[in-house]
Formats: structure tokens, C-alpha cells, sequence
């Protein structure tokens, strides 16, 4: 992640959730530890994946104790294997013990949206088709939700509802068709948006892209639909398919020449990546 | 969700994912729609589970606009179904529009949790033995995730650092020993806290009962190890098992008569259920 | 302004310059009325312009005081002249007397801005060229601004960094050449996005339009150099001038038929409308 | 800006201005420049006039990254000139490139404003008139834009409501006399507090220096008139002359021998100073 | 306490002791009260003395829960004796728990305020010396302090370092001499404010008074030079006396015709006035 | 002070305090010292007692300027006396002025309340009882607070209703008895949570001994009462008795053999202890 990216919004949230673990003190460790004392302890991966949030790992303990220095043995998008030594933590063993739990869980979520994303695109591999997340995202993790896409190999759609336009059927109906619903968007929107369209039918997907729309969303369509949908555009509108990835259906969807399908379930029910701390001991 | 908690400690958490999915409008929305619309929709669950947070996705709506009436059919703790209608939001469309998401990505995970752990619980019927969340939550989302699990039917292990006292070897080895570390922390921790030390052998076990220790913890024991020191222990201490808990193991476990299992991966990777808004339209 | 970005966005802001206005108490006001005592006082024009920020000045109040209220005479967009009442604030005279400064310094610099834009929108009149305005606005007051511009008539460019890219000569720099900086951009921004492409000679324009640049902003070019450029791009791209409009050049700008003109002033250097609260009277 | 008054008032706007232009990342420059590259540009005067703001503009570059350095070739209060290298920025292109439009609009209005008092300031030379902002800042940005006042010769009237007393015709009204406003106001009031009484006639003006007014405020009247009130408060108190300051009324005024002038459009109607970031380029 | 303030300055605070009282919910409460039951509690004065802070009290139940009601049967200045009925808290008894202890740690600090104030107050009766409170407030409980100490009969001096100028001894060291050190502070602060010096001998005393000091203060004086020093100010500024009040010297101090007598203890040292809740009974 | 806990809760608590006090600039500092001047300053203590805070001291300054160096000749514990120097401060001159006050009033509180909590404990000597604070702490300082009540040879009871369970009349009469409060509890407290009863007679107390209590709260009961009290508790519970303990009575309380006693005015009534700074000069 981008050290201005993390200032700038990751920070605050870090340090929320460090305020979230410890509200008054760290009791525990403040009853036995009473001065500082130099220590270290190995971060240690114990799962295969994908490895994602390492500058987040590190920034948690830097924001607890300005002395604690994290070295890593791997960095963002780099397969780790179960067993291997991921980094070390050195500093105050107070300050390892205080931050252990939340610099983990957040490299924990963020390493298993990347694997799960990484599995996925794998599945897409030899296609034209790229894999796009949505923002069924955990709330106040976006930022570090949509980066660990990314860095399994994923793309971004809109980051929220005030950088992309996506007009759905209730839009459409409120504007009183397709056609009237782009022509409002493109009076409104900055002009630096995009203009995507969700269409249900051949109908719609016609009216999208002859009124202009640069993305054309294909929503619960059949295969056959889709594969018409994708005729009709002729690469007049970058295409987008929504729904269930599945090993199954998924060669289907890459023989269309779909340009993009995405999944809110890369966000929203990837497992954790199991990773630990492990072996601490003063030096 | 108590409201007083809502208040004083959602509140701000909800506003901050709206503020993220919305940082300067809904601009797709504003395009279409230049004036105050009322209609409805209806809230409907897409697969079997247990609803957790139906008071956290009203007030996502309230805090957008107050004049959004959320009619639920459903209350935490219910058991959902396929197909049900859980509520109705009645209100401007542009508030239905625009807050969909952030309403819809709590109840989602919370549900999730919820139901993740009522399955867990359900492993557990017929024995004493109690299941406990951890400290594994998604960085500021721990309000809702450990709420999530009691609904569930899960109970909850300490907050954070701040209010449970849990001495772990490192806690231990600075002390010099389990018997040195009890002292210290019931010096030191506020005295209605209870002490809870984590072991890893029957000498250990031993040590930490006779020092006055409220919970043992037996960690990484075989079912043999862990069965001798429920016997050494002899309600002199609560017990706790830390660990994977699966449908094969659980038999055993429950049947060495341990007080507590805990098990972060109610927390950590649940999936979410599936919850959807259908079918707005105006009134 | 809509209700849910004033909620989001706008209040925080606004209840900021509130404290910003009084850190402690209005001395004055609470040295001479110690109890509420309802009165009214009128919004009153002193300048012809385009009035914006009915609502934000309404918010300032209410921000205040949940009991004054505040009746529009007129609406965002609106002309309004000297003289002209704009509307009436009734409530406790202590509120009326503490708010209305900065109600009035948000008034004031929003319908300068719409005012301002009005006026060089009027000089693109008949052409097909839109005004845009830049992120060339005043910190922490963009959210007020960038409406402004659009209630007087202009386009929004981009909000701010994160959601459009413009490509200027560093970047390009970076990159290597203007084909790889559009391939590294498109790979990297979410898809959403539309690529800009800033240009000083009519070969970058054309590397830029081949390589599927969808907006082309042509830089300190000559009026005949522009020309060219825009028969190069020939409708493959929107084209944007940026620079100073004034009288004397508006209708060559005009006449070349390029896209968008972009114009910093609006926004950073636009007078305030003069907008006061006068006879203030109990009732 | 003293360094104090920085960290503790002005670091936090400054950081939610560079929120506000950065609301998750700088997509482009994120596009293309993967990895710190170190590169210098230079600050470059376009217009005459004099500078305010250094400090500040430095600070939005070591907000964004502390390795970030600025080298002033000028500092507040000196005047520059057209074409004029008023500093240097190096560090990381990627924060130059962030940071660049969020330091030039503190800078440009904060020196704009200190031009436009200049000049104001000048037309007083020779008389003992000095010349008073107001407090018709742009919301949040006071301390800023009082500040530049300085910079440029004017002197600060009352920070806000909570730090000076000022009785206008609501205020005495509701106290029933001028006298009377005064008696509450001293009771009332902070001992430290100078109580200013807004005049409109001879009668007032009497009643309010035997009433023990500090400073007298002459609203609206004519030039006789404020030369009579003058000479029949006679040192008792301090006057102010509150209005538009013209070139033609100006020598006017000064003659009068009146203590202060404000003036609202210092701070609410100067035009930004034109300076921008040239020559970027990697070392 | 004012509306006004109460909103823009105390709300914050009123919220921050609230959480700092509940950091994830009221264990106790929640376990036993499941649902909403109407109640009410009496608020009972445990010691003679003079009430302040009844709308801060008020105000923590209102931002627990909007259906709280509380009817005050006195109001801040008011006399209460011990076993007096205040007031009477009525609404859910799960929000009468939860307020209570953070309501009366408001109250009570306040009322202890005003009644010692009160008490000093007494003292001067029949003298023209008012009584001034310092800076030496609790931190973040200044906005309620200083209130308190003018429910009490008091006065306050400045409010904090940006809204009142005091040149002590390592000022007018800095500026040379004590003329400087006026002349500086005249030039460089906005004009309403007053210019204090602190002084410890006669000459410093004259030096003040020539320059044009508006107040001064006479530290660490015998009560002879005091005397002298008063009849050389001769009116022609304001004086204070700092130190130490007692039942013994204020006579003295009173008889010398100084205008004011500044006191820290009123705000660091004074004891709380016991009240409390009782009786509380569903309804 | 814990330096975690200083970051992560005390940190954002001593920053407001600083802006509490400096809302916009020191105005006196600014106005006669307009560069930087390192000087020193001595802390000195003025009374005799008990220091608490001199971390706190440290972060004010630090937070003020990074420059300043604070040096400590005593630490949190140690016994001082009237005219020992504490410490040493040095930096620039504005900042040891403009952060004085904040820094002492943090100071003076908190070792007001560690000298006061060492004179009760002094009374407790010889026997087995301990002494216990309560939630009567000021708003917004609890961390700081039940810090000094520590450094004072005292306890803390609960931290605040989120981490701790105390059963007061109300909750026993909304459960219905004594033994269902209890279950509730346990039911519903996170399994870390010791259950504390407050019992006003013996009935009470065996209930509530009888229904698992881990801590029995006597509260306004007769001495003998207690003593029958713990006979009857006979070590099956903590016992604790609240309420006022004075030179008089404290033999008799110390003699029942009571765990702890609870004292509210530890933190609510403890005046300050007089220290200040001293002599301050440039070097």
C-alpha cells in the first residue's frame, strides 16, 4: 500500500483499532512487564497463499512504539508457503505483545482476500476476461479490502458511490428509460466518469449502447443472452458480467469474451490466511 | 443491539462506512433523481441462517435520514429462511439508494457470524460446555462481531487487552513463573478482574490452580493431557479449550467436561448469508 | 445541495466553522439576553448574482438550534437582485445573532462562485463548449465549491485525486512515453475510470488518441495548433482547454468546437456575493 | 505561522484538505510511479505581489512524507515578482505530485490575501489609520487567512464571538440603552475583554463613551459626522470606521484622524496569487 | 449553561466522558434489563450549597436517550440544602443506570465549584473587589468551569492564551523592558484586547501604568507596596491582586481598594458537592 | 504511564487540553518573541507529597515542540518535598511559556491525588485491607486519574461499566432476587467478569455468597453487621466495604478484616499539589 494512501487513510483506522483492543491498557502485559525489555519474535505463515498487508502489519507496531522495527522476508503478492518465515518484529516486547492481535488480524484478513482473489483469477487465466471486486466490502475496510484484490491479482470497479456511475433498474425507472437515464448522467456526472448500465434483456443492452453507455452490465442473463449481448455491443462498450463465479460455469463465461466479470464474494466470505507470531524472546 | 451501545459506540463506526462509501455524493443517484421520491423495499434473505444485526441496518437508514421507517419482520436471534421477507424500509428513494450497500454489508457479515456460530453451538447440545469467541474480530468491527456470536448463542471471551487478564508464556516467562505471574497480575490488574493463565502441560496446570488462577486455559493439549488436568483442576478454576473445533473432534471434547471452547474462526471467517433489498418502488 | 451529502459531508464542515466562530460562547449575545426571546430577521440581497447554498445557510442554524427556521424566498440557481428579500429566519434571537456570520460566509462565497460562473458560462453561449471547473478550490471547501460551480452553470471536473486520472508530462515522463502511461493507467485504475491525457503538441495528441486516451486536454497550445489537434482527434476522444477564458479570446475558443474549457478562477478567485441579515426585530 | 499555533490549529485542517484531494489514493500517479523515484521542482512566483503561506505550503509536503524537504528562497511578508523561484521541493515525485495542488491553494489564497491587504495598507501611509479584517473569513480557513492579513500589514480585529465584545443595534435593543449594553457587558464579560459599541448617530456615540466604551465603531455615517463623533469621543476611546475602502474615499477617511478602518473584503473577496510548481524533474 | 455552547463546545466533552464511562456497553445493566422500563429517580442534594451544572446534567441523559426527561426543581445558583430534592429523572431505567455516575461526576463537580466560589464571594461582600478565577482549570473541563466559578458569584479572567494578553516577567525580559514589551503586544495583538502586565515592584508598576497598561497585576506584594502601588495607578487601569485568599488577609486585601483578587484554588482544589440519585422505581 | 497507553488514550486527551488553551495563538508569547530562544526552566515542587504525572509533564511539551527536553530528577512514586526541584526543562522559550499551564495542571492533579491516596493507605498499615477508587473520577480524566490513584498505593476498582459487574439494588430488583441477578449475570458478562453484589444486609450477603459471588459489596452497614458480614462470607467471596473513611473510623473498618475499602474521594475531592515553574532563562 502507498505510504501516502496509509497517512492519509490507513492510519486513522489502524489507530482506531488499536483503541479498539486497548481502551485503557494492556493489563496483562503491564502487570508483569514493568520496564522495557528488547526482544524479538518471527512472523510465521501457516497456510499456503497469498501474501497482502505487510506495510499494514508493520505500520501497527510503528504506531504503537516508534522503535519497533519489522523486517520482511516477503513482500505484497508474493506466494508464502506454510511454515515459512514471513518477517521478524524487534523492539520492546511490551509493544509486540500490545500489537500482536491487531497487526494480525488485519494482515490475516487481507492476505486471505488475496488468496481467495489469486484462486479465483486463476481460473480466468488464458481468457481475456479480468476479475473485478464490488463494494460488498467489510465497513471501514475498503481501503484495505480493495488493495488486497489487487494485489491477488484483481481489479477494482468504483471505489464507492461517488467515483463511478452504475445506473440499475431503478434508476432506469426513475429516469423513464435507458436512453434518458445516460443523457441525465452525462449532464450530471463529472465528466471524468465512466457511464455503466446494468441491463436485464437485449432490449436494454441495445438501448445502453446506442445511448452512449461505456460499460454494459449483464445481469442474470442466460449464457445464450450473453453471448448475443456481447454480438450486439461489438466493442462499442466495455462489457461486464456479475455473478457467481464457480469452477463450473466459469470456462463458460470466459468463452463469451466477457471483459470483465466481478464478485462481491472476494470481500465479503474469504477466509482468513493463517498466520502467526511465534518464538518471542528478549535478546 | 442495546441503543445506549448503538449510540455511543456504533454510532460513529456506522457513520465512518457511510462517509467511505460516500465521500462527496451518490453520484448516480443525484444524476436521476432531483427530488425527494417515496417508495419501498423489501428486505429478503437468500439463504438459511440466523438474523444478527436487523437494529444496526435501521440505523444506517436513520442516520442517512430520518424520515426512513424500517418495518422489521424478523428480530436477532431468528431463525431466516430462503426466500423470507425479513423488513421493509419505506422512505425516500435516494436514502433507499444510496445507504443499500452500507445497511446491507452489516446485517450480511453480522448474520454470518450469527449463523456460523449457531451451527458451532449446535455441535455443542447435550454437554456442559460453552462456546467462547476470541479476540480475531476484522479490525473496528468488533462491537458488531462479538454481539453477532451472542446472538448466535455463542458467549463472549474478553472485550480486549484492556478488561481480561490472560497470561501467556511470554507473560510468563517474564515473570519468572506461573505462580510469580498470578501475583503480579492480581497486584496490579483493577481486582474485578479474573485471572486467566494459559498452559501448556499438567505441571503448568498444576502450578496455575494452586496460585489462585480463576481460568486455566489448556492449550495444545492432547485429549489424555487435557483429561488429567480437568481431574487436577477439580472445579478449583474454569477451563478453557482453545482450538480447532470441528465435527470430528468435537465429540471428544465435549466429553472431557471442559467448561469453555473458543475459537476465533467464528469471528475471522465466517461467510456472510446472503441478504438482499428487492423490488423498490414508488408509493 | 442533496440532504445526504449535507448529512455526510457538509455538516461536519459546517459545524466545524461554528466552533471556528465561537471557541467558547458569543460574549456578546449572552451579556445582554440571558433568556430566549423569539424574533426574525431577513436575508437581503445587496447585489445582483445567482444565489447557492439556500440549504447550506438553512444548515447552519439548524446546526445551532433544531427550533429556528428558515423560509427561502428563493432557490439555488435562482437570479436574485439588490435588494431582493431572500428569505427569513425566525427563531431565539441568540441563535439568529450568533449564526449569522457564518451562515452568511457560506452564502456569500457560494454565490460568488455561482454568480462568477454564470457570467463566463453566458460567454459560451450558443457553442457547444461546456465550462468545467479544477481542483484549484479552497481547502476543506470543495464540497460547497464544486456545487457552486455546477448551480451557476458549469461542469465538474474530477472531485479530487482519487477519482480521475489526468495524465500530465511528469507522469508521462515517468512512464516512458504517453502510449505506456495510458496502458499502465488503464491496467491500474479501477475500470471505471476514464483516462486524461494532458498535451503540448499535436504528436503527443495523436499518441494520446491512438493509444485510446478518452479525454484530451490540450495545453498552452495556439488557437491553430488546438485546430489541428481537435480535426486529429476527430471524435475519438472529448477534448478539454484548459486555460484563462476571457472576453477577448472566448469566441475563438468557442469556434474551434472543443468540448470542455476548464477555468481555475471560478472557484479560486471569484468575489463574494454581498448578502446581509438585516432588521432583525423581536416578535 | 508560529510552529505552535501549526501543530495545534492548523496541522489538522491541513490534513483534512489533503483528505479532501486524496479520499483513497492519487490513482494516477499510483499508475505509473510504482516505487519512490527522487526528484526536485520548483516553486515559481507568475505574478507580483507579496508571499504568506511558506510555512505552510511546507507543511502540507512533511504531512504527506517526512523525507519531503522544502527549501524557502523567500519567506512571509517579502514581496516576489513575476517569474521569481520562490523555493524548491524535493523527495519522493510521488508526494511532490500529491501534494502539489492542495500547497499551491493555501498558498495562492493565503499570499493573495496578504497582496490585496498590501495594497489597502499602503493608501493609509502617512496617517495613523491601520487597517482591520473582519471576521468574513472562509469557513475554516481563519487562522490562515487572519494570519495573512498580518502578513501584509493589516492588523486582526476580534479572532471570533468568544474573544471581543462588539454591542450592535440587536444587542442594545435588547439591553434597552447603550448604556445599559455596556454595564451588562463589563459584568458579563472576561476582565479582559475591551467592550466595543457599534454607533450609528451623535447620540449613541455620546452615551457610549460616557458609558466607558474602549472602542467606538462610526457605522454609516457621513463624513461630518465622523468628524464630529471624533472629536467628541477625543481620545476617550478608540474609533473604528467600518466600510468600503476605496481609492477615492480613502484620503477621506484618513484625514479624520479615526484609529481603524476594516475592511471584510481582505479576507473575503481577494483574488489568489498566481503561483505554481514548475520543472519537476528526477535528480 | 447556554444552549449554544452547550451544542458546539460541551456536547463533544459530554459524549467523550460518556464513552470513557462505556467503552462497549453497560455489562451489569444489559444482563439483568433486557427491555425498556419507565422509570425514576430522584435527585437528592447530600450537603448544603450552590447548584451548577443542572442543564449538563441533563444534557448527559438526553444524549444517552432522546426520551429521558428531566424536570429541575432548582437552577444553577441556586442555594440546596442537604436532603433537598433537585430534580427528577424519568425514562428507561436501563438509561437512568447507565447516565447516572457520569451526570453526577458533571454535577457534582460544578455545584462543588460554584458553592466554594460562593464561599469566597462572601468574603468580599461590602468591598467594590470582585473575584476572578485563573487557568487553572481541570483539563477539558474549562467550558464548565469557568461557568461554574460565575454560577458562584465569580468572574473570570481570560479564557485561555489566545483571547487575553498577560506580559509577565519572562515577556518583558524577552521584549527589554516592561514599555517594550506594551508597545509589542499593542502592535502585534488584535485590537480588542486588553493589555494585563504582572509587576513586582513600584517601578515596574509605573513603567506599566505610563505605557498604557489596561490592567495590572500586583505579584507577590507586601500589603504596603500594594497600597503605594494602588495610589500611584490612580485609575488609570484596572488592578488584580493574585494569591492567596484566606478568612485572615482578605480584610487587608479588601481594604486596599484592589479591583480584583485572582484565585486558582476556585477551580483546582475546590471539593465536590455531594448529590446523588436515589430511589429509583420503575413507574 | 505505560508509553502505549500515553499514545493510544492519553495522547488525544492532552492534545485537546493544549487546544483548549491555545484556540487559535499564545498571544502574549507571540507578541514579543518572535524567533526561537532555548531557555530553561526548573519544575519545583511547593508542598510536600507524593508525584504522579511526570510523563504526562514530558508528553505536554513534546506534543508542543519535538525540541523540548524535559529531564526528570524524581519519578511517579517518589516522595517530594517543598522547594526540591523535580526536573529541567529546555527548548525554545515559547514553547516552555505556551505549555506550561497545560503541563502543570495535569501534574498538580494528578500528584494531589497520589499524595492524598498515600495518606489513606498510611492509615491502612498493618492490616490486610486495601484501598480502592471508584468511577467518581472527572470527565475525560479516568486514565489519568486512577493512574495516580495507583502511583498513590491504591487500587482500581472496575475501569468503567463495560468491564466490570457490580449488582446494584436497582439490577436485583429489575432481576427479582439476588440469585437470579447473579445467573443473569454470569449468563450474559463475558467469562472473564467477576460479580460483584452490593448487599445492604446479611440476607443479602448469604444469597448472594450462596449464589456464587465473586466479590460482596457491604454497603452502609453497622460494624457489627459487617463483622457478622464476613463471618458469615468466611472467604468464600472478596469483600468490600464502601464509604467514608476517616482518621476516626478507619481503625475499626481495618480490624473487621474487610479486603478492600472503596473511596470516591480519592479522585473527586483531592486538592492539587502546589508545583510550578521556576526561573526561567535562556542559556
Amino acid at each position: 500500500m502507498n505510504e501516502i494512501t496509509m497517512r492519509l487513510q490507513a492510519d486513522h483506522l489502524i489507530l482506531e483499532a488499536l483503541k479498539e483492543d486497548i481502551s485503557s491498557e494492556d493489563v496483562t502485559t503491564n502487570s508483569v512487564i514493568k520496564e522495557a525489555v528488547i526482544g524479538e519474535v518471527s512472523l510465521i505463515c501457516k497456510q499456503d497463499g497469498i501474501v497482502a498487508g505487510m506495510e499494514v502489519f508493520r505500520r501497527v507496531f510503528e504506531l504503537l512504539d516508534d522503535h519497533v522495527e519489522v523486517t520482511c522476508y516477503c513482500k505484497d503478492g508474493d506466494p508464502v508457503t506454510n511454515g515459512e518465515q514471513m518477517g521478524l518484529v524487534r523492539g520492546d516486547i511490551r509493544a509486540l505483545l500490545s500489537g500482536e492481535r491487531v497487526a494480525l488480524n488485519f494482515l490475516q484478513r487481507m492476505s486471505g482476500i488475496a488468496t481467495y482473489t489469486h484462486c479465483v483469477v486463476a481460473l480466468l487465466k488464458g481468457s481475456k476476461t479480468k476479475l473485478l471486486d464490488t463494494r460488498k466490502t467489510t465497513p471501514n475496510m475498503r481501503i484495505f479490502e480493495k488493495y488486497a484484490v489487487r494485489v491477488g491479482g484483481g481489479y477494482n470497479h468504483r471505489y464507492n458511490l461517488s467515483d463511478g456511475v452504475l445506473l440499475k433498474d431503478n434508476h432506469i425507472g426513475a429516469a423513464g428509460s435507458v436512453k434518458r437515464a445516460i443523457e441525465l448522467a452525462k449532464e450530471y456526472a463529472p465528466f471524468v466518469r465512466k457511464i455503466e448500465v446494468e441491463t436485464e434483456n437485449l432490449e436494454m443492452v441495445r438501448e445502453a449502447v446506442e445511448a452512449g453507455a461505456d460499460i454494459i452490465m449483464l445481469d442474470n442473463m442466460s449464457l445464450e443472452e450473453m453471448r448475443q449481448a456481447i454480438l450486439l455491443i461489438d466493442g462499442r462498450a466495455e462489457t461486464e458480467c456479475s455473478g457467481n463465479v464457480t469452477k463450473e460455469n466459469i470456462e463458460h463465461l470466459t468463452s463469451l469474451g466477457v471483459d470483465y466479470i466481478s464478485s462481491g464474494a472476494l470481500t465479503h466470505s474469504a477466509p482468513i490466511l493463517d498466520i502467526s507470531l511465534k518464538n518471542l524472546h528478549t535478546i
